[in-house]
């Protein structure tokens, strides 16, 4: 353990299975392989990496057992029939999945007496090895720590986030939610301005300038939030300064011939928290429309 | 024209108005000053502002007119009857509307031989006359020139976008979109992640670490979207892997409580867009999800 060249298993060689294998080979470690189609290894093996026969003989091969499949179910298949074969083995689970999965994996081979991590990879194939790239896992702290530097071939910004398996799934839907809510916000706009023939790039650096002033916003609303007094204040607008402006978005919109139902969907939620009183808030009272109803 | 202390006229005097009144004064301008309710401007003349008894004493006080009130109807009311008064002043208006109603405007000044500006104010009060603070204009581009020193005293990133007086109401509505779509996904995400007992402040530098990443995404959507070749190269990830994680999220969030109605309104407009046959393109193809569709 802790070893910089201890030997390392890679087990699925999908493009993300393979940008694994080949930074841990990159790195000088002895690396075997393993996928259900063998020709996925061939780069990998041209490259010094040892194919594995069977998931058996890949599991045999290290202590350090990094899996990225395609699914949970998947991964049960492979590894079926090698309970005494993984008693003791460091089993880092890359493969995506729910927070439920990852903490009833983590149960199960915590049972067989496997050293479990469960981990999302926040980039996609040619970020592995960037010295910005974040990866997270969760799991024993010992077990993260023993095997921290190697793990950290995968990405600059390999991240421990605690003892609860169902973290790196959360972080990970979290953080894509983020992504989708402002793409799809961000393409809305591309489309607004683009009715007046202002191209995306002309748009671009102030939607970029903008969501840099968004990233102050959140800070205050964060804030707001974990204070957790259901105060609120209004530092920087009124919800209902808000909603004032957001109808003038759908207006446009339909005006337009632009997609409403988005500022339409944020303009029900603005009116539903105003309704439960929040009307003189700041944004951050939004917090009530999604979090789960207090009981 | 251009003269750094040209008098100017403040008409509305709101919040912002008063703002708006404060900057030039504190600049050296002589400025007048007029609220339907006479006591909104006892703090500026007290600081030296000049309160004019009528609109038209207003009007007549300065060439440059900054106006400011609640609504486009507001405006025709306060200036009734001065269309004599108005001939060959300049007239800044920085009333929120819509981009029709901005329109006609500026042909019903124009008309009039008013040389008129329509204009947005992206920040709040208090952050008038702030170096990073910006304000957009449209109109005639000689009028904005001989005004702009006098304008950019408002804040340091005033701008020009064009004749076309549409502009800025469009900018601003697109980048607020931008802004509560963004904020919508970032309180959807606390709420996910608090389910696990993440505090808001805990999950913040990740948030802002990921909308930097988001920018690097959106830069390259701008490419292809302006490139109007329809081919959206999956650079990144392909829709179809979008949508494989965002089921994730959908699952998370229905699980744990969290109101889905968001990421469930992203999985419907995936959804679509794939159906068009855009399975292996970038999230930049998602952009026809908003467009006006093409006749």
């Amino acid at each position: 353990m802790g070893d910089n060249h201890a030997p390392v298993t890679v087990i699925g060689l999908g493009l993300m299975g393979q940008a694994l294998a080949a930074a841990f080979l990159k790195a000088g470690h002895r690396t075997t392989v393993w996928n259900r189609s063998a020709e996925k290894a061939e780069k990998l093996v041209s490259e010094g990496a040892v194919l594995a026969a069977t998931p058996a003989e890949a599991v045999a091969a290290s202590e350090l057992l990094v899996v990225c499949v395609s699914t949970y179910d998947n991964l049960d298949g492979i590894l079926d029939g090698l309970d005494e074969a993984l008693k003791g083995k460091v089993l880092v689970n890359l493969t995506s999945g729910s927070s439920d999965q990852a903490r009833v994996a983590a149960e199960r081979f915590g049972k067989l007496g496997v050293k479990y991590l469960d981990g999302v990879i926040m980039i996609t194939p040619p970020g592995i090895g960037a010295e910005t790239s974040v990866l997270f896992y969760a799991g024993d702290e010992e077990v993260f720590e023993a095997h921290k530097s190697t793990l950290g071939l995968l990405g600059g910004g390999t991240t421990y986030l605690g003892a609860d398996y169902a973290m790196p799934a959360l972080y990970d839907v979290s953080l894509l939610g983020l992504m989708w809510g402002t793409f799809n916000a961000f393409l809305h706009g591309v489309a607004v301005v683009g009715t007046a023939d202002v191209s995306a790039k002309t748009y671009l650096p102030w939607a970029h300038m903008w969501l840099d002033a968004i990233k102050m916003f959140t800070t205050d609303y964060a804030n707001q939030i974990d204070a957790g007094d259901g105060e609120f204040p209004a530092n920087d607008a009124t919800l209902e300064t808000h909603l004032e402006a957001l109808k003038h978005l759908v207006h446009e919109s339909e005006a337009l011939g632009v997609d409403a139902e988005l500022p339409k969907y944020s303009q029900n939620l603005m009116e539903k928290i105003i309704g439960q009183g929040h009307a003189k808030n700041s944004y951050a009272a939004m917090i009530k429309a999604f979090q789960k109803p207090q009981a």
